[in-house]
């Protein structure tokens, strides 16, 4: 018998060598969904007997052989409805798969069905909850594919990030996560929100799963060989450290303590001023673009949006032509600066969010910021997300991994040995 | 009786005015579109019925009030199949209208149907002929929009353009077009193929039209005041010029003349040896980006692809991840170099196509270079074409039009004077 614990590598390679079938794959996971699905709510569309037929037809052949994959519901599915959490597109059947979903099915996955997102991946949440803390968000908008995989649905799941809607339920669920760089991964499919930024992402169970479906989602991609020397890695307290909470603050500061006494080199890399800014400038973008993305539901269905999105509507109305660009221009003048300032470093380390997970209650239409997520997220950069280890019982927290652009490979390396110093500290 | 020759600025004036309606509009057009079609094949799907009914419910308001347009078949329509040229997509029938569809229809315009395109908007060419010389191409890929509309088949008509998709067509159809800044126009549910490059562009009567359209599919777009001084000019022979035909070269420098005797300044615009590279550098990224795009359908329908795709998918398997982000830092880098040299200008001219339309039987996989359009394009920047006026039986030749990143509204305003001062010294 699987278990729904093991990783995607673990369990596809089962499956190949003929140790286990993909119906019995698809069984240990629907019976764990249909044990804490009550509770969860992760799925926005669930039909087990499509997976079992799925499973049926499954040839166990293919990267991600037998895997079953949760689907974040801002991509479009040919076989369950795609409804970005908004009553405008009720029980809306598209016709074809994103082409991401395509790629997952060609790889050997299973599609276990249709996860939450906040409405149309902004900020307003559905009804899932954290499987940490049933009490608590899993944060937003990746919700139920975070909380799907903290509880086990599906060994793997896609999201999509456009300020900090992966890396920030990564977080609070406690997840492996990674956010390739922009421009990578096809958004054929995929509901825009603000294109400059809009990048498909995907958790999974260890950093090899990141790079496994790294290779599924980005033809050609390629993992370079690790290095074996000692990492030399920056930590960017990122200009809004002071928002972090102290309890986040001193795992963070800890787990770099574990890295320098396993022999890497941490230093501290301080941003200048000039930095600041990037917050404000991806928001005038976001609420710019997100308005054009969403004129045609704007003009036709506005009672129908939530009072988030038309905020954004009303904050991108009072932005003039000039300021929009400006803020992409000072974006464009940056990146090259902030390149050469990461340069040395095999990787940078930096907060993911400034808090646990708050109360769902409070959390209707804003599950808390996502500054130094888009902070690295603004210049498309690659991101990823190692939970840090904690006692039985506490909430998660995430430590932010970031590479220069297009380093994805490099970055998933360095990111592996981190992750493998961070455990191996806690004593397993 | 409307005029199908009429631009649709007349045309939804007319409607809202009352001074005709839509169904007499629709009718002048199928009848045009009856009698020409089977010789110029500009439509993939066509139902006029469909645009009858939609005539008897148009309420005749909006800003395209009555207005037919053409839509390239590489863009999703809920009431058209819609098969981006592939037998892949034979009769594929989307659930739901691109984004940009669906504000055409808000705006009161009349869906004719689909148009033509080559195979996923790359190199393979379709059934339709150039209407000013049925033996020749009308370019590619935006080939139904473009031979449509110079048949008077619609009034607007959109495209797409990645390399040269949207501008090409232009110059051999002697078409207004407008290629928008990178980023300005929502591609949901448009077929992605260089998501670095890839923008939807349309067709117009004139070049109010063009602004017409933007203030449609660009929300928040304005037009400024058009400057009344003279205006101060940059032509850019681009590093290319050699290979311009002479006779589109005697245009171009005719064209010039003619602005200069009209009182405006037009400086050569000479770019140093630094922007060689763009051309080389554009076809890596696309190459690259278009392999990744069309994944899917790779894997699974390899024999249903040409043999141009094919080769795409080569030249992307032979270049390195190092050479893309090489190309992709490049082009970057060389951006503000570009604006700064444009800085002074309140446009550039620029060469569109180095010829005339070539023969169709010759132009099955290549329609000729777009080196003049894509070295723009490489930045995002706007990109407009003016069908310089020619002598009655002569093939068409165009002028373009270029803006530094996100002047829309300033390049249109320039164009239009461009225009009209052309069409003056032709004793109009």
């Amino acid at each position: 018998m699987i278990r729904p614990a093991l990783d995607a590598s673990a369990i596809s390679e089962a499956v190949r060598h003929g140790e286990t079938t993909v119906a019995e794959v698809a069984d240990a996971f629907l019976e764990r969904i249909e044990a804490l699905e009550p509770d969860v709510h992760a799925f926005a569309s669930f039909k087990p007997l499509q997976v079992r037929l799925q499973a049926s037809l499954n040839e166990g052949r293919g990267l991600l052989a037998g895997v079953p994959v949760g689907i974040k519901d801002i991509l479009d599915s040919a076989d369950h409805p795609t409804q970005f959490f908004s009553p405008i597109y009720a029980d809306h059947q598209p016709s074809r798969d994103a082409h991401v979903v395509t790629l997952l099915r060609q790889a050997g996955a299973l599609i276990m069905g249709k996860t939450h997102t906040t409405e149309f991946a902004y900020m307003r949440t559905g009804p899932t909850r954290n499987p940490h803390d049933l009490e608590r968000t899993p944060g937003s908008s990746s919700a139920g594919s975070a909380a799907g995989m903290a509880a086990d649905f599906f060994a793997v799941a896609l999201g999509t990030q456009t300020a900090g809607s992966l890396l920030k339920p990564a977080a609070y669920c406690g997840l492996f996560a990674f956010k390739p760089s922009f421009g990578l991964v096809s958004l054929e499919g995929v509901k825009p929100l603000a294109p400059s930024f809009d990048t498909v992402g995907w958790y999974g169970r260890s950093v090899r799963d990141l790079g496994l479906v790294a290779r599924v989602l980005i033809p050609g991609f390629e993992l370079p060989e690790a290095p074996r020397r000692p990492l030399h890695l920056g930590f960017c307290r990122t200009p809004r450290w002071d928002q972090v909470q102290p309890e986040v603050a001193e795992a963070l500061e800890h787990a770099v303590e574990q890295l320098r006494h396993a022999g890497h080199q941490v230093s501290e890399l301080k941003l200048p001023d000039e930095f600041a800014g990037v917050f404000d400038d991806h928001l005038i973008i976001n609420d710019c673009e997100g308005a054009r993305s969403l004129a045609k539901e704007f003009e036709q269905h506005r009672s129908l949006l939530s009072p988030s999105i038309l905020a954004m509507f009303d904050r991108a109305a009072a932005t003039t032509w000039d300021q929009e660009t400006a803020a992409k221009a000072r974006l464009a003048a940056l990146a090259p600066r902030l390149n050469e300032r990461c340069q040395p470093f095999d990787a940078i380390l930096a907060p993911n969010c400034a808090m646990l997970a708050p109360l769902a209650v409070d959390s209707a239409e804003n599950t808390g910021p996502s500054d130094f997520i888009k902070f690295w997220g603004a210049f498309g950069w690659p991101q990823v997300n190692i939970p840090l280890p904690r006692a039985e019982g506490l909430l998660p927290i995430g430590l932010q991994m970031i590479g220069r652009f297009r380093t994805d490979g490099a970055l998933l390396r360095v990111a592996e040995r981190v992750a493998a110093e961070l455990l191996t500290d806690r004593g397993h």
